[in-house]
């Protein structure tokens, strides 16, 4: 079977790990946790980064944050098609989930459709598959919102010229074993607010102040979301290969495009990236029109190949199902959208394969 | 300094964790995660085991886990002298905390005290520094009551010849850097009990079901608990070194505690084992009868020995001093307790060093 993803670790990818290994240093301190963070504040422009054990734990910092500052902001703008870690951290923390239809042309929240209803709230924006919402602009749009970003998949990406993430009060990073960089299980969260920092901090570590007064007095309720050095050393190698990793991706991305454009235009189409951004090319991912995605999902499999589904509508998952919300646009893009093997070592033949695979599918659907 | 702990990693004791990294399984799947469940396994008698990032995110497992079944039970009777990751997780839940004070004779909880206003709660079960409680016979003793055991500081000890955790309707374990065998950062969730491991398992993966309908539409809440397959690794390397490791601290525990009580019996005391049961041995403690802590520390400090402060009575910590409880003992406990390295590698000299510095602190001591 392709699989849709695997990481990229080309020969010496793993080396700084190996040597992590070989310092004892395996648990949640040593050089590999700073060196990480000094390259990622060069990247982002803030020293305020806390390496965690998941995205989702990333996530979990900013809900207990945003909450501390802002008591009556726990109504919360989302989007409604994006993946449940999203979200869940928000729901654990008592939040209210204004989910917002996404938009046909971009797969993430169609923000004209932010109403009046809306503000005073706090909005969430997710990067669908890397393909990256211009926060610069909604900011200018809705001045006094705060917005929170869960950039998971948009590591990579950049909106007016800028990192993904660093337009927003807070912002997170998965490094999954499926995401363009990983560290085997891992993420980040990131701000530019001292006091933000400072919240989560305490959180992530045990409730630890980051200048506790006495050692084991613990100022406040806390987790454990460290990464291990481990974990860091193995995200060391990729921020090493990330030019090489988004210049391989961008090519199969490229062929795919070109590709289906050229066979199938009127049967096909694609997320969109919005003026001014530029997507991280996490996920290549298209639509079908009148397929279903069950269906397809059984044709490549028969032909080894491994999809994923679009994220499916909010009201789907049975803890969210009693959410009230216009799911319409979700509902076509989870129907008719898939999710292609995408990964920077796949093969130039195996792409011509899926492409044969994919151009049939559609064939034999349009006969239908 | 002479650290309080350090992961006993002989020559090759990493080989497997090298082994994880040459295959590229870094993330969440990898053989592993097989092999250290089925060796648990053994161990523990049960299939039931979910391994995870940490002891702390098996404890809310625990938590998330109870609830559901006994939703009158989220009054739950506690120690008041433990690590705050035995509480939190039960508070984050809504749980309501009765904390019961220490026992001065073995620094656990003093189940005298179980009262009739106790009955009909569950009891969080901690083996503070690896001395163990002896579950089974509180389970006789209260034979309609749920227990659970946050067994993170106890793995590697028993009580009536079984292994400790085995009694409880659910128990964890930590393979933090500090513990005695680790995985980096990881723990585990134990149970004998179907419902409760589909219920936790589901919490620990995103809320995916273990035999899910359909992949990526999830069944409920969840986060993201998981343990990678090189922490796994590095486990599968201490299971094998787990005898080795046990046998090199018991030997410094009865060295340290043949010489204090020869040399200064009435001046000082030690957590002793409830009858029936083995310590795992995992931090050396004792009581320095008239010390404070802080002032010893300064004292091991200046002669570069690091030491711990025993656990703080529940009360001392931030977000739970609202919380009304007896801690008369646990005050003691960890005014007068101070904790010694006891690591597997210390070595004799070393040790012979820390051992004349306890006993001229005390000797100082008694001369004011």
């Amino acid at each position: 079977m392709i699989p849709v993803y695997k990481p990229y670790f080309p020969k010496g990818a793993l080396r700084y790990a190996h040597d992590a290994l070989a310092s004892t240093w395996v648990s949640s301190k040593g050089k590999y946790l700073n060196k990480v963070k000094e390259k990622l504040a060069e990247i982002w422009g803030t020293e305020y980064i806390i390496l965690t054990n998941s995205g989702t734990a990333a996530n979990h910092l900013m809900a207990r944050t945003l909450k501390k500052r802002y008591i009556e902001r726990r109504n919360l703008v989302v989007p409604n098609n994006v993946y449940v870690a999203a979200w869940n951290p928000f729901v654990m923390e008592g939040y209210i989930l204004n989910p917002i239809d996404a938009f046909k042309e971009t797969w993430n929240i169609d923000y004209e459709k932010i109403g009046e209803e809306h503000w005073g709230k706090a909005i969430l924006i997710v990067h669908n598959l890397g393909n990256i919402v211009n926060v610069p602009l909604l900011r200018r749009k809705y001045p006094n919102t705060p917005f929170i970003e869960d950039n998971c998949e948009g590591f990579g990406g950049s909106y007016e010229g800028k990192p993904s993430g660093t337009a927003s009060d807070m912002f997170t990073v998965s490094f999954f074993g499926n995401k363009n960089l990983t560290s085997g299980e891992g993420g980040a969260f990131v701000t530019y607010d001292e006091e933000f920092y400072l919240e989560a901090y305490k959180f992530w570590g045990q409730g630890m102040r980051l200048e506790a007064r006495t050692r084991f007095i613990h100022d406040d309720i806390g987790h454990n979301y460290r990464m291990t050095n481990v974990e860091a050393a193995i995200l060391y190698g990729q921020l090493e290969l990330m030019d090489e990793i988004q210049e391989k991706k961008r090519i199969i991305f490229d062929r795919y495009a070109s590709k289906f454009i050229t066979y199938m235009e009127d049967l096909v189409y694609f997320p969109l990236p919005s003026p001014g951004t530029k997507s991280s090319d996490w996920m290549f991912a298209m639509g079908i029109k009148e397929s279903e995605y069950y269906i397809a999902k059984k044709f490549f499999d028969s032909h080894g190949i491994e999809t994923r589904p679009m994220f499916y509508p909010i009201t789907r998952h049975g803890h969210l199902r009693e959410i009230r919300c216009e799911t319409e646009v979700a509902k076509i893009l989870s129907k008719e959208g898939i999710i292609l093997p995408s990964y920077p070592s796949l093969r130039e033949d195996t792409q011509d394969y899926i492409m044969k695979k994919v151009i049939e599918y559609v064939g034999e659907l349009t006969l239908l």
